[in-house]
C-alpha cells in the first residue's frame, strides 16, 4: 500500500509533464483522469487512515486535513477549468502548485514536514527583519530618486537612469545580490566619484549586514529547534523505556528489577543482529554487581547502550598467510609489507598522481602521451594490490573504511572509463556525452590527493557528515521548485521560444517576441532559458538560484509579459536565497562546529 | 608623549600621500627627511621603553622586536632606493608596506593586535580548507580545459573560450565570487544544455560549500578565543582581587575581614562618581550580616557589583510643574499629556511620516509641496516639543534614551537641511555637494519609523551594539589596505590614465594604454579606477571588497602589464573576502545569538 501511495504521487506530480505547457503534451482528458484517479487514490488511504485511528487523532492531525482541502481544491479546480475549456475560454490551472502537499503530507516525508515546522518558527523573526530590509530599500531607492532622478542621465544601453522609484527598488533589490553591481553605479558614478558611496554603502548595509542578519536569525532558530527536538525525543525515549520496565519488572527484594533471562531476551529482539560477545558485554555493564538482574537505572540505559558503536579489533591473519605462510612469511615478502606501511610509499603515489595531472592537462592526442595513460592505471592498480597483498582483505573493505572504498572506487571508475574509451575510439563512432562522463571519471581520480591529507580528510568526512540532512533539504528545495515552476508555466510560457543558435532570422533573434527587441536578454541568447515546460521551469530556477542572473532573466519576462513579473522574481528570491540558502548554510555551519 | 608618537605614526602611514606616485607630490629629498625623523622618533621611544623595563620583559615582546625590525629595513630601503636615485634607476620602495607596524605596535592598539592574534590562531585551520578549495579549482579547471578547450569555442568578445588551463583557473576563481557568473558560461551552455550542471556543481561546492566553510572554520576559531580571552580575564580579575584582599585584610575571630570602613574608602577610590545611596546600597549586599565587616568571598565580588547598573527611577517632578503648577495640573494640560502617552500618538505621527515619504518621492517643484515640507517639519518639531511638556527634560534626555536622542537628532538635521535648502535656493548659487547632504539628510528622516516598531529597535539596536567592535575591524582593514594600496601603486601606477569622460581621442577611449584597446575595462570606461595614488588605490579596493568587480579589474591591469598580475587580485580576494569579511558576518552572527 506505501509503495502504491508512492506511486500515486510521483504520477500526481509528474502531470505537470503532460499537461499544457507540455514537454510530452497529452490530451486535457487523459491528465485529468490520471489526476482524478491519483486524488481517488489519496481520498481511499486517508479513508483507511480515518477507520483505524480515532476520531479525535484523525482530526486533530494537520496533515489529514491539508490532503483534504488540496484535493476538494484541486477538484473544484478541474471542473472549472474543464468547463472552460469546453466552452474554449483559456483558464488557469492554479491547483496544480499544491501538489507538494500530497508529498509532504505522507508519512515518509516526516523530515520535510519538520523542516517546514522549522520554517514555520523562523517566519515571524525573518519577517521583521525582511521589513526593515524593504524599508531600507525604500529609503535609498528614495534618496537615489532624489539625488539622480533629475540628472537626465542614460545607462549604457541608452535607457534613462534611475527616474522610476518601482525601477529603482527592482535595481536596488537585485544590487543586494551584486548581480548588477558595477554596472548600476556607473553613470552616478561618471558624474561624481562620491556618488560611489552612496552604493558602497548600500551594499555594506543591504548586502553584508542584512544578509548576514538573516542568516543569523536562521541559524539562531534552528539551533533552537534542534535542541527542542533532541530533548523531546529524549523524553520520549525515557519514557518508554520506562513503560517497558514497568512491564517487565520483578520485586527482588526491596527493589524491582528485571531478570537477565527477560533482558536478554529484550536485547535479542530489539537488536536481532547483535553478535553474543557484544550482548555479553553488556549485560556485564548493565548488571554491575554480577546479582543476576539488572535495576531500573541500568535497565534505562540500554538504548543509549544498543546505539554505542563497539569497534572489534579485527585479529583476523592474511588469508594468503593461512594458505601460503612460506611465501607471506619469506624476507622477501615482508620487505614489501613493509614498504607499503611505509609513509614514503604514500607520498611516492601522491607525486605520481601529481605527474599524472600535468599529464591529463597535456595534449592527449600525442601517442607517447596516450600509453602514459596506461602506465598510471597499471601503477594504481598495482597500488591497490598491493595493499589488498599487505593489509587483510576484510579489514581492508571493512564497513566503516570509507576511505579504502573511495579510492578503489575511483580506480575502478577511471580504468572502466580508459578502456571504454580506448575501445570507442578504435570504433568509427564517437559518443560525445560518454567520451565526457569517461573524461570527468579520469579526472577525478586526482580527488585521490585527499585521502593522503589527514586534514583534507576531515573537512571532506564533515561535509559528508551532513549528506543525509541534505536528503531533507533536497526534498525542501524540490516542494518550492515545483509550486514555483507551475506559477512560472502558468505566467511566462510560450512568451519566449527557443530557436538554434545558428538561426539568424529576425524572428530568432529576439527569442520569437518581438517585445525582446533590443533587449539584454536577446541579445545575450537567453532564449533557452524560458518557463516552457516543467523540465526548462526546473533549469531557470536553478539558475536563478546559483548563479543570481536576476536582471536579464526578470528584465526579459518583464518586457514579454508585464513588469509586474519581477516580483515573481523578487518572491522567488526571498523564499529561496533568504530562507533555504541560509538553512544550507546553517547546516554547514553546524556541521563544522560539532566536528572541529 | 603618547599624542607625539600617535603624530608621527600618522606623519609616517600619510607619507605616502605625497611619495611618487604622489597625491601631491613632493620631492624624495622632502619625504625621506620626514620619514628619518619619524623612524628616529620610534626608535626614541624605544630606547625609552627599554629604560624603563628590564631587559628580559623588553626582549620578550614581539613588539618592540617588530619596531626594530621595521626601522632597520625602513632604514636600509632608504638608502638602497635613495643611491640608486642618485644614479637615475628607478628601485622599489617595498618597505612602505610595512609602514602599518607601526600602527599595529603602538600600545592603544591592542584590540587591533588582538585582532591579528585571532587570524593567525585561524590560518592553519583556514589554509587547509584553501588548499582543498583552490585544489578544487585546479580539477575542475583540467576538466573544463578537457571537455571544452578543443571546441574552437569563442567568448562573447570573440576570444578563444577555455584554452589555457592558468586563464580557466582565473576564471574561475573569479567565478566563486559569481562576478562573471552567466557570461563564462554561455559558451559551452549554448553548445549542449547539459554543460550548465558542470557550471552549477562548480558554483555550489565552490562557492556555497566552501565559503560556507570558511565562515566556519573563521565563526568557530572567533569563538573559541573569545572564551579564552573571557576566561583569562576571569581569572585576572580575581587573582587581582586576593591580593588587595590579602592587603587590606584583618583577622576578627577565626576569619579575615575587610572593615567596613576601608571597603568604603577603597570603593570611592576605585569608582570616584559613584553616588552615596548606590554604595550604601553595595555595603548592604556586601555586608549581609550587617557585621560591620565584608568577608573574602562577598570582598572578590566588588568588582562585579561595580559593574552592575544601577536603574534610578527618576522621580523629578517636570519643572514647568514646579514653576506653574496651576497651568500644568489644568484639565486641558492634563488632556494633552494623556494624549502624548497614548499609543495613537505614535500612530498618528506614523501615518504623518508615511504621507511624508510620498511627498518626497513626489516632484518638488510643485509649490504647494514645498510648503507641505513646511508643515511636516513643523509638525515633527511639535511633536518633541509635546513630549518635552509631557516627560521630565532630563529624563527624556537621559544617557539610556537612545532612541529619543536619535529622534530629535533627526528632526534637528532635516530642519537644518530644510532651511539650507531654502536660504541656498533664494541666493542665486548652487553647491550641488551640500545639496545632496541635505537631502539626504531630509530623507533620512524616514528613519524614525524604526522607533515606532518594537522589534525595528531590537534589530538595530543589536548591530549598534557591535559599534566598538567594529572599530578594530576598521583598523584592520586599513592595516590591510594600506598594505596593499602600497604594492598597487608599486606595481601599477601610471599605467591607466583617467580622462574627462567627454574627451573621445583614441587615447582617451584606451585610458592612455594602446594596451587596452578594444578591452572591456576600457569600454565601460573604467580609467578612474587606477593606482596612481594613495586615495585611488583605497577606492579600487573598495570597489573589489564590495561589488567583487574582478574580471574587469584584473582584467585591464594584466593586459596593461602582465598576466601574473592578476595573482595580487586572487591574493586580496583571499585575504579581504575569505578572511576579513568572514570576521565581519561572524561579529554580527555573534551579536544576534547573545541579543537572542
Ligand atoms: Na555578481
Amino acid at each position: 500500500m506505501r509503495v502504491a501511495i508512492y506511486f500515486f504521487i510521483c504520477v500526481d506530480l509528474s502531470l505537470a509533464l503532460f499537461e499544457e505547457p507540455a514537454l510530452f503534451p497529452l490530451p486535457f482528458l487523459a491528465t485529468s483522469i490520471a489526476e482524478v484517479i491519483c486524488l481517488t487514490a489519496f481520498c481511499g488511504r486517508l479513508v483507511h487512515f480515518a477507520s483505524i485511528t480515532s476520531r479525535v487523532v484523525f482530526w486533530k492531525d494537520t496533515k489529514n486535513i491539508c490532503i483534504m482541502v488540496t484535493i476538494v481544491l484541486t477538484l473544484i479546480d478541474l471542473i472549472i477549468y474543464g468547463s472552460l475549456e469546453a466552452v474554449h475560454i483559456h483558464g488557469v490551472r492554479w491547483s496544480r502548485a499544491l501538489r507538494p502537499v500530497f508529498l509532504i503530507s505522507c508519512p515518509e516525508s516526516r523530515q520535510i514536514r519538520r523542516a517546514f515546522r522549522s520554517i514555520r518558527n523562523t517566519l515571524p523573526d525573518i519577517l521583521y527583519v525582511f521589513l526593515l530590509f524593504l524599508f531600507s530599500v525604500l529609503v535609498f531607492s528614495l534618496m537615489a530618486l532624489k539625488l539622480f532622478g533629475d540628472r537626465g542621465l542614460r545607462t549604457a544601453e541608452g535607457a534613462p537612469y534611475f527616474t522610476n522609484i518601482l525601477e529603482i527598488a527592482f535595481e536596488l533589490y537585485v544590487l543586494v545580490t551584486t548581480a548588477n553591481s558595477p554596472d548600476v553605479m556607473m553613470p552616478a558614478y561618471n558624474v561624481n566619484w562620491w556618488y560611489s558611496l552612496y552604493f558602497i554603502t548600500y551594499i555594506i548595509i543591504n548586502t553584508y549586514i542584512f544578509m548576514s542578519v538573516f542568516l543569523a536569525v536562521v541559524y539562531n532558530n534552528y539551533r533552537k529547534h534542534l535542541k527542542n527536538e533532541i530533548r523531546k525525543l529524549a523524553y520520549l525515549k525515557r519514557h518508554k523505556m520506562i513503560e517497558a520496565f514497568n512491564l517487565l519488572k520483578v520485586q527482588v527484594g526491596t527493589e524491582f528489577v528485571v531478570k537477565e533471562a527477560t533482558w536478554r531476551q529484550l536485547a535479542k529482539v530489539v537488536a536481532p543482529d547483535i553478535s553474543s560477545s557484544h550482548l555479553e558485554l553488556l549485560l556485564r555493564i548493565s548488571d554491575e554487581g554480577q546479582k543476576g538482574h539488572v535495576d531500573k537505572m541500568n535497565f534505562l540505559r540500554l538504548a543509549d547502550l544498543l546505539n554505542i558503536q563497539v569497534v572489534t579489533v579485527n585479529i583476523k591473519r592474511h588469508p594468503l598467510e593461512s594458505w601460503v605462510p612460506w611465501i607471506y612469511q619469506s624476507s622477501a615478502s615482508l620487505l614489501v609489507q613493509r614498504m607499503v606501511r611505509h609513509r614514503i610509499f604514500v607520498w611516492i603515489y601522491d607525486i605520481i598522481i601529481l605527474i599524472n595531472a600535468i599529464f591529463i592537462a597535456l595534449d592527449e592526442k600525442n601517442p607517447f602521451i596516450s600509453c602514459a595513460e596506461w602506465l598510471f592505471l597499471s601503477l594504481y592498480v598495482m597500488e591497490i594490490l598491493l595493499k589488498l597483498y599487505t593489509y587483510e582483505p576484510t579489514a581492508y573493505f571493512g564497513r566503516r573504511q570509507f576511505w579504502n572504498w573511495f579510492d578503489t572506487l575511483i580506480i575502478i571508475a577511471a580504468l572502466v572509463a580508459t578502456v571504454t574509451n580506448t575501445s570507442i575510439q578504435s570504433g568509427q563512432y564517437h559518443y560525445q556525452q560518454i567520451l565526457d562522463i569517461v573524461l570527468i571519471l579520469r579526472i577525478l581520480r586526482l580527488l585521490r590527493v585527499i585521502v593522503s591529507v589527514q586534514r583534507f580528510r576531515v573537512i571532506v568526512t564533515t561535509l559528508m557528515n551532513i549528506g543525509p540532512t541534505m536528503l531533507t533539504f533536497g526534498g525542501l528545495v524540490f516542494v518550492v521548485y515545483y509550486a514555483f515552476a507551475v506559477i512560472g508555466m502558468e505566467m511566462f510560457h510560450s512568451k519566449v521560444h527557443f530557436f538554434d543558435p545558428n538561426f539568424t532570422t529576425p524572428d530568432a533573434l529576439v527569442c520569437g517576441n518581438p517585445a525582446l527587441k533590443g533587449s539584454a536578454f536577446a541579445r545575450d541568447r537567453y532564449c533557452k532559458n524560458n518557463f516552457n515546460d516543467l523540465a526548462s521551469s526546473f533549469i531557470v530556477l536553478t539558475e536563478l538560484t546559483v548563479f543570481l542572473n536576476f536582471p536579464l532573466l526578470a528584465g526579459g519576462f518583464a518586457l514579454v509579459t508585464h513588469q509586474a513579473a519581477k516580483l515573481y522574481f523578487i518572491l522567488f528570491h526571498a523564499v529561496v536565497v533568504i530562507l533555504v540558502v541560509n538553512i544550507f548554510i546553517a547546516f554547514i555551519l553546524e556541521a563544522f562546529f560539532v566536528a572541529y
